[in-house]
């Protein structure tokens, strides 16, 4: 971070903001004023110590604008503390990755002077929301002004009004300059290299770079189709990043509540801290009486949807057969487009379900609220986007067909996506800036405003929902690729190209289309290492049964099928063994970071072992 | 532990001896010297501070007793302290287990008065075993009186003396109170009960404990035949039972190169300090060019001996079948019971190469050490004893002969292990006590002298050699009744008989055949939980085949052979994917354990916070 950098207009505010708070136009001005003091008081007080400003919007004529946004920013001190608060990890003097203590400042790499440009942008947001999220109610009772909306001691403060709509949003904004220097590097000229992934981690955080780590890797496995080592092989190179990002060996805080969560006010068994409980008993009948038959109903009806699309096919099939023509050679396609719009629908639809269960299920961690919201998406859209595929081959066993619907599919729903992902947004977000850009012109004049154009632009973009979606599209192109890569291999080139220019969509609509997101420290892509470790072994089931089912390999065993199903069946028993035993070889961090993270563990053993001594000797 | 309890006898020592040291009978008397003045010596001087004292033995006829034999014990308060040392984990006022504090003591529960009776035997054992372990060499450049037996600063004494044979061997005493009661609980009274968990876990420690619960569990989960979930759940059990004893949460301490491990003298990357060091490069080489090549010549000699083994049996039942009588018919069992007795020979003489393969390639850590041990003896000992069952089920397809071979080899192995594993020691052990004793006899008169004789005694017995035996036999038999259990499930009454008569000869050993071994704290039944789940995977297989191989099943297919195979197939892909969710599903730890490990973290958490306010608030 550099401070003092973007912000010229000392008439707005006197320190670099870093993040925007915006709360409801009718905010009573009791409770806006009990939350600057608490934002600004000092820590010892129970405060964050934290610089805030009110950001004022000059009058407009006809649309009024919020008088209730706000910029948060801190001292570079508060900062450098708030990174040992956080429990970040950066690289010591003697190239260990260590937890990053204030006192120890001057011994870390890069520290110099009172430590400028020591902490990347999105950690000093990180930092920052952190010390908001953790900003505690102390003996009041309910938020001024709002009776309803009741504190207990501890309760966060910024979660409690954000659950009840008195905190629109808060989000981190854009550095003009760094975003300018980052998209140049990243999608603008033209290369042959990799993709900065340092930079994009320094601006956008570890979630997001191993996101598009994740993604340059998998298209480069795709090349030479080495699908059967290529996750293990991940799993190192995420290793590799993580620690050098300081995120591997950093210990996860203490779990809050999620913001959603309710229940009655009791004791945490854990903390013993008074919080909202929820018996899990609950939770457990909300799943299983309403969730698990909800999903099983939708499973159902994607079947039959199915079932229609094989009618229209069958249709479309025999017309074709009456009178062959240009005409009703198109024709031939149009069932496997419709079914390809009608699965993306389905499955937007049922994301939208899923979530909404989720929710309602109450899980008290965001954790366990991702893995059920994980779990259910993935296995309807694994069902909805292949049962199919699936039909045709081992029912039908119709490997023209196959290879036909394959194509139409995946082309389908990539063009989809991208138009859905990136375009649309961009040009609703166009149309938005347009506007904004004319109406503050008018009011201003020629004078220059970046800040307030900036925050008010950034006020109104899209918010972006994390890397789930995009995940899951990887997820299931990975699907179209190795679960039948033996019919069509093909499949993998479209994927790459598809991949590719997903890269600069993504890149792009990152940049300039969603507002900024907070950073996420990940140490490795989570549960979708899980969901590729599983679609993988998939692939190979399905690929041998494929292999077993093609006229070329029952040519070489013409009088005995059976002699030749059970070698099929042997080489995918072995090819699995081979799968997980090198699991089970391969470690999953590199020799020379494991030796660096003994000899973290080992240094702490020794200073504690010294630290005893010395209490022993004083006493 | 008991102090003051088992010693009558001041004239041979003034504390309760733990554990006996044995020094080469021609060992230098500077070396003896400087070796008790170390072990003496304040630890704030390096020493160990323990109690050392020499036993006299009486001057015998004929027979010269070795003179350089040491008890070692310690004051109460010096215990506590290496209590804290070690690390271990004790059951807090509240209920959580935390690791102990000196300074904490007297808010752990069980702790009264001076903390007499708060740590177990083998907990006292094994902190002196761990405080004799990390004696460290100061300045000393070799032992005094060895100018050959080299030291360098931080080398562990002990492990130097013992790798050059000064040190003849170290263990701890039988406490002969305990033992007897302990023995009664275990295996004296005709129970219907089960085994005395926590009492065989307070005199010989965990890891002991942990091999006669999962002994215990195996057999129960036998019963029901329950084999495809019993693992899962044993692991929860096995954390239940480490959590209670202190072992789950524990760390482990930084482990230091094994005994034997040589190499010239370097630095360590990860404590900086001075120690051998062998390039992995070279130990590669070993492994690749002589252990791996060696491993397949044992194999091909195995499979060699089965080829043997069905020459040998198609002769008997041609001889058979020329002249059936009842001679003839018992012939018919002969080639089975040699190839037996053949396979437990090879087995016995293969484990001894490993051992020494795996010793040559001079593995830094003992837990590599380990590893690569178990896999060697893994491999082959599967081919071994399975290799002429895969042969009859799969290529001769002949389940009677199966059936038949399968009882021989088992009934055969069983029997020659108990005689090997316990009567055979027994009956060599009786026979050399009733030798010391009579000496004695001769030597005292009538007066007692309890400690010298028992010393004496426990000097002489074998030592032994861990729990890899143990269940390494468990393994074999689970191999027997899972493989082909659908063959012959009576498979799983005889391994219930075995060891149920397993639980009384191996405590039988442990009490009275074997020196006492040192207690090892383990968390887990380690590698075993990984070698039991292999094989309950491959017993998944086999069945399945079996069961499409097995007449009835064919029948129901009579015209389809390929449709059966399908069928049979796709239900082993369904048990196998069941298994793997299942191992995803049920969770390691059980849930009241889990609140109870995040207490404690987060307790250290807060208390880290706590220490931090303290010192800013100073500073």
């Amino acid at each position: 971070m550099q401070l003092g950098l973007s912000v010229s207009d000392s008439d707005v505010s006197s320190f670099t903001p870093l993040v925007v708070l915006e709360l409801a136009d009718d905010t009573k001005a009791e409770a806006i004023t009990w939350l600057l003091n608490r934002i600004r008081d000092k820590q010892k007080n129970g405060g964050a110590e934290l610089l805030v400003d009110q950001l004022l919007f000059p009058a407009q004529d006809g649309q009024k604008s919020n008088p209730n946004v706000f910029v948060v920013g801190s001292t570079l001190q508060r900062l450098l503390k708030g990174a040992e608060d956080v429990g970040l990890f950066k690289e010591f003097q003697d190239g260990i990755m260590r937890g990053f203590t204030y006192a120890n400042r001057e011994s870390f790499k890069d520290f110099y002077g009172d430590g400028e440009g020591f902490l990347s942008d999105a950690e000093c947001q990180y930092i920052i929301k952190h010390e908001l999220d953790t900003l505690r109610a102390k003996n009041e009772e309910h938020v001024p002004g709002y009776p309803k909306v009741k504190l207990y001691p501890g309760k966060s403060v910024v979660r409690r009004l954000q659950s009840k709509g008195v905190l629109v949003q808060y989000f981190p904004l854009h550095n003009k300059e760094d975003l300018k220097r980052l998209s140049f590097s990243w999608y603008k000229k033209i290369k042959l290299s990799f993709q900065p992934l340092d930079d994009i981690r320094h601006y956008f955080g570890e979630g997001l770079a191993l996101y598009f780590g994740f993604l340059e890797y998998f298209t480069f496995a795709l090349v030479p189709m080495a699908l059967i080592v290529f996750l293990e092989v991940w799993k190192r190179c995420s290793a590799t990043f993580a620690y050098g990002w300081g995120t591997l060996s950093r210990k996860k805080a203490f779990e809050e509540p999620r913001a959603g969560f309710h229940g009655a006010l009791g004791f945490n068994p854990i903390t013993g801290r008074e919080e909202p409980v929820y018996p899990s008993s609950k939770r457990q009948l909300r799943i299983y009486l309403v969730s698990v038959p909800f999903v099983l109903l939708c499973l159902y009806l994607s079947f039959y949807v199915m079932m229609v699309y094989f009618d229209m096919e069958n249709w479309a099939i025999s017309v074709y057969n009456e009178n062959p023509n240009f005409g009703t050679g198109i024709l031939l396609f149009v069932p496997s487009i419709i079914y390809a719009v009608v699965i993306e629908i389905m499955n937007l639809l049922y994301r939208y379900a899923a979530e909404f269960l989720t929710n309602w299920e109450n899980h008290r961690l965001e954790s366990s609220f991702q893995n059920h919201l994980v779990l259910k998406v993935l296995v309807f859209n694994f069902v909805n986007c292949f049962a199919s595929l699936f039909y045709i081959a081992f029912v039908m066993q119709d490997m023209v067909l196959l290879r036909q619907s394959l194509a139409t599919l995946l082309i389908t729903s990539q063009i989809l996506n991208q138009v859905m992902e990136a375009f649309l947004p961009y040009w609703l977000q166009r149309r938005r800036n347009k506007k904004v850009h004319k109406r503050m012109r008018r009011v201003m004049g020629d004078k220059e405003l970046p800040l307030l154009e900036q925050v008010q632009l950034e006020t109104e973009m899209n918010t972006y929902l994390g890397t789930f979606d995009d995940y899951l599209e990887q997820f299931l192109l990975f699907g179209y690729v190795s679960l039948f890569s033996c019919v069509y291999p093909l499949a993998a080139v479209l994927v790459v190209l598809n991949n590719i220019t997903e890269v600069y969509s993504d890149a792009f609509k990152m940049c300039h289309v969603f507002k900024r997101p907070f950073s996420e420290p990940a140490a490795n892509i989570g549960v979708w290492q899980l969901a590729f470790e599983t679609m993988s072994i998939i692939a190979v089931v399905t690929n041998c049964a494929l292999i077993g089912l093609s006229s070329q390999v029952k040519a070489y065993f013409p009088e005995s099928e059976t002699q030749m199903i059970l070698i099929v069946v042997a080489i995918e028993h072995v090819l699995l063994a081979f799968k997980f035993i090198l699991a089970f070889v391969i470690p999953d961090v590199p020799k020379d970071i494991q030796v660096k993270l003994a000899k973290l563990e080992f240094d702490s053993l020794e200073a504690l072992k010294k630290r005893k001594i010395l209490e022993a000797a004083e006493t």
